[in-house]
C-alpha cells in the first residue's frame, strides 16, 4: 500500500466521525483550530521561514516569494476567517425537499455532507486553514496536498488543526496533508477514487488542466478566467469607464479581473481615447484589433493569442465589435465561461447578452471583480467553479455538500 | 479532425439554438419527435431485425437479443414516452434564488441548460429515443454512443429525430449519433472536452468504470446497485418478509433491486426458514454467511466475493448480523451506495440506519426497488447517480441543467 494509499483510508475512516458531527461540536472545533493557530503561531512562522529561504535559493519570482511569505498579520487574518466560518450557518442536514407521493411513501431530499474532498493546491499555505475550515464546516473530511515550495508551512499548519481535532476528542485524520513532495504524489493521489468523493484544485491552468486529465476522482474546475467587459452603444460612458478599469486594474491577478474590454464601434472614437489615458496610466498595456488600432495608433497590435489569453496581470486586450452579436460571439469563442459585464443602458440588449451567454456569472452595468463567495452573500469561498456540473460560479459552504433520499413507508412495495 | 470531433463541433454549434427555445417550442419539437417515430415505424423495424439477425448469428445471449428486439409494442410505449417528457413542466429559467447585496446589486440564480450531454450506452435501442427527448426538454444537445449490436435500429430512430428537429427549423445537428462501431470511438469521443460539458454513461459496471477512467469530461456514474435489505429485530415480520421479496423478485435485473439480505440475529430463526421457502420457490439461489447456514442447513456458503456482487440475477447473499451497526457497517464497505431499506418498528435505530448510510436513498419500512425518477414523482429518468456531486439517486429533468448567476447593477465597483 502506498504512503498516499494509506493517509487515504485514513480519512476515509474519520468521515463518518465528521459527517455526523451537530452543528455546535462543529463551532466548538472550528473555533479549537482558530485559537491553536494562535498557539502554534511561533512554530508557523519558523517552518515559514524555512520555505521562504530555500525558496529564494532556488530563484523562486518575486511574485511567489510573496504569496508563500507569512508574517503576523496573514496568520492574524488566517485567524479571523476560522472565526467567521465558525459562525456562519450549518448547512449540513437541511431538508431541501419533503413530499408524499400517491402510495403513501414520504420521500425527503436531505442535505448531507459530500464526505472526503481533495483539494490541490499552490503555494499559498493559507489555503491549508481556508480549505480545512469550510470542508470540516460542511461536515467533510479533506486530504490536502499543497505546493513543495510550502511544504514546512503547510505541515506546521496542518499539524496545528489536527491537534486542535484531537484535543476536541476527533480523529485527526479528518484533516490530512500530504507531505510527499515527489510529484507522482498528485497522480498517485487522483486514483483514490474508493476513499475520495471529489477533488479540487486550486490554482493556475496547468494544475487544472493536469487533474482533470489524470483524475478518476469527479473533479470541480475553478478558477481559470478569461472574462471580458462590453461596452454597448448605448452605455454611460463614465460609468463604463469605472466599470473597465475597476475590472481591469482594482486586483489584476485574480481570475475574475478582465482580460478583454470589446467596444461598439459606434462609440469606439468616443471611449476608447480617455479610458486608454486612464489605463495606460496606471500602467496598463494594452494590445488592440486593426480597428483599436486606428484610434489608438501607438499601441500593440493583438494576436489571435490574445484573446484567448489569461494575462492576471496588467494587459488588456481591445476589440472594436459591430454589437452584441459580435460581442456573444466572440466571448463564446475565446472566453473561459467564468465572468462577463456588459455596460449599457438598453434592456433588451443587456437581456440578450445575459440569455445567450454561456458564462458562470454574467453582468449588466457592474464590474466583473464580484464573482466572489463573499460578495455573493455567502460568507466564505472554496474557489470559482467554471464548470457546469454540480456548482457554478463561487463555492461557498451548501456546494460542498451532496444530498441524500430519506423515504419513510409503512410496508409499501413495488407492483 | 477525427469524425468523433466533427460531430462534436457539430453538436457544439447547435446548443446555443436549443438552449434559447420557449416551452412551447421545445414541446412542439417532441410532440414532432413522436409522431416522426410512428411514421418511420417500418423503417425502424427493419432495421432493428438486421440488429437481430446479426446478433443471432454472433452469438448473442437470450437475454441481450431480448433487450436488443423492438416491435409495435416497444416502439408505442417509446412514442407515448415522448408524449409524456413533452408535457412535463419546462426546467429551464426557473429563478432559483433572487436577492439584493447592501450594495444594491441585484443576483438572480437562474436554472440553465447544461449544453451538451453525451450519452454512452449499451444494446437498449430506446434510450436513442428516451435520452434524446429528456436532453432537448431540458434544452441540452445530446451525442450519443450506442452499442455496436444496435447501430441499425439507432440510425433509424436517429434519424427520425434528426428529420422532426428539421422539420421545425432546428438544427438536426442538436442530436447526434456516434455512427462508427470502431472500439476507439468512445475514447475519442470521452477527449472532447472543448465541446461536451457532460457525459452519462448507462450500462453495466466495465461500462461505467470504462467512462470514469478514460474521460477528461465530467462523467455522472450511475446505476451500479449492490443494495441490501436489513430486517431488524424489532421488524414486523409478514412486511419484512414481503419487502425482502418484492425487492429481490419482483424486477431481480434491475439496479435497485437487493443483492444482500441482513437480518439480525434475534430474529433469524423465527425470519429465515420462511422467507427462504418463499424466495427459493421463486428460484432464487441463496448464499449464506456461517451463521445462516446453520439455520438454512442446506444453502450455499457465502464467499468475500458474494458481498460485494451485484447479482443482477435471482441469487441472494443473506447475512446474520448482531444490530444495526454491524449492518451499517456491512453496506458501508461492501455497497455501492445506491440504495438500502431497514424493516424496523423502532424509531431510533430507523433515525441511526438512515442518518449513518451513505447511499442515495434509505428507506424505512419499503421496497428498494422505488428508487426511480417516475416513483419519486420526477415523470422521467435518465439514470440513478451514484456519486455524489451534481446529483443523486434518480435524475430528472432538473438533474440535467446547471445554473448562472445573473447579475444587475447600476455602475457597481469593488472597492
Amino acid at each position: 500500500m502506498s504512503e498516499i494509499e494509506n493517509i487515504c483510508i485514513k480519512t476515509k475512516a474519520a468521515s463518518a466521525r465528521i459527517a455526523a458531527l451537530d452543528p455546535e461540536e462543529k463551532k466548538a472545533v472550528l473555533l479549537e483550530i482558530a485559537s491553536g493557530l494562535n498557539a502554534a503561531r511561533k512554530t508557523i512562522l519558523e517552518a515559514n521561514k524555512k520555505d521562504v529561504e530555500a525558496g529564494t535559493e532556488k530563484g523562486l519570482s518575486k511574485a511567489l516569494i510573496e504569496r508563500l511569505t507569512l508574517n503576523d498579520q496573514r496568520i492574524d487574518a488566517m485567524i479571523e476567517g476560522v472565526k467567521q466560518v465558525a459562525g456562519l450557518p450549518d448547512p449540513v442536514a437541511e431538508i431541501l425537499e419533503d413530499f408524499t407521493r400517491p402510495n403513501g411513501l414520504r420521500i425527503q431530499k436531505v442535505r448531507v455532507p459530500i464526505g472526503v474532498i481533495a483539494i490541490i493546491f499552490e503555494s499559498r499555505p493559507n489555503v491549508t486553514v481556508d480549505a480545512s475550515v469550510l470542508c470540516l464546516k460542511a461536515g467533510n473530511c479533506v486530504v490536502l496536498k499543497g505546493g513543495s515550495d510550502a511544504i514546512n508551512s503547510n505541515s506546521a499548519i496542518a499539524d496545528s488543526i489536527r491537534n486542535a481535532l484531537q484535543s476536541k476528542g476527533l480523529p485527526e485524520d479528518a484533516v490530512s496533508l500530504v507531505r510527499s513532495t515527489d510529484r507522482k504524489a498528485v497522480k498517485e493521489l487522483l486514483k483514490q477514487k474508493r476513499y475520495i468523493d471529489c477533488v479540487i484544485p486550486r490554482g493556475g491552468a496547468g494544475l487544472i488542466n493536469m487533474v482533470v486529465e489524470n483524475s478518476s476522482i469527479p473533479a470541480i474546475e475553478t478558477g481559470v478566467g478569461n472574462c471580458h467587459a462590453y461596452v454597448e452603444k448605448t452605455a454611460d460612458l463614465k460609468m463604463a469607464g469605472d466599470i473597465v478599469f475597476n475590472a481591469k486594474v482594482q486586483r489584476p491577478s485574480v481570475c475574475n479581473a478582465i482580460e478583454t474590454l470589446l467596444v461598439d464601434e459606434d462609440i469606439a472614437k468616443a471611449f476608447l481615447p480617455e479610458i486608454a489615458e486612464r489605463l495606460e496610466d496606471a500602467k496598463v498595456e494594452l494590445r488592440g484589433c486593426a480597428k483599436t488600432g486606428k484610434i489608438l495608433a501607438n499601441i500593440k497590435e493583438a494576436s489571435e493569442d490574445d484573446w484567448y489569453a489569461e494575462y492576471l496581470d496588467l494587459i488588456l486586450a481591445i476589440k472594436v465589435v459591430s454589437g452584441v452579436d459580435e460581442a456573444i460571439d466572440h466571448i463564446g469563442r475565446y472566453g473561459s465561461h467564468h465572468s462577463e459585464a456588459i455596460i449599457t443602458a438598453d434592456e433588451e440588449i443587456a437581456r440578450k447578452f445575459t440569455t445567450n451567454l454561456d458564462s458562470a456569472a454574467v453582468y449588466v452595468n457592474a464590474s466583473t471583480r464580484f464573482t466572489d463567495g463573499c460578495e455573493y452573500g455567502m460568507g466564505a469561498e472554496i474557489g470559482i467553479s467554471t464548470q457546469k456540473l454540480h456548482a457554478r460560479g463561487p463555492m461557498g459552504l451548501k456546494e460542498l455538500t451532496s444530498y441524500k433520499y430519506v423515504i419513510q413507508g409503512s410496508g409499501q412495495i413495488r407492483k
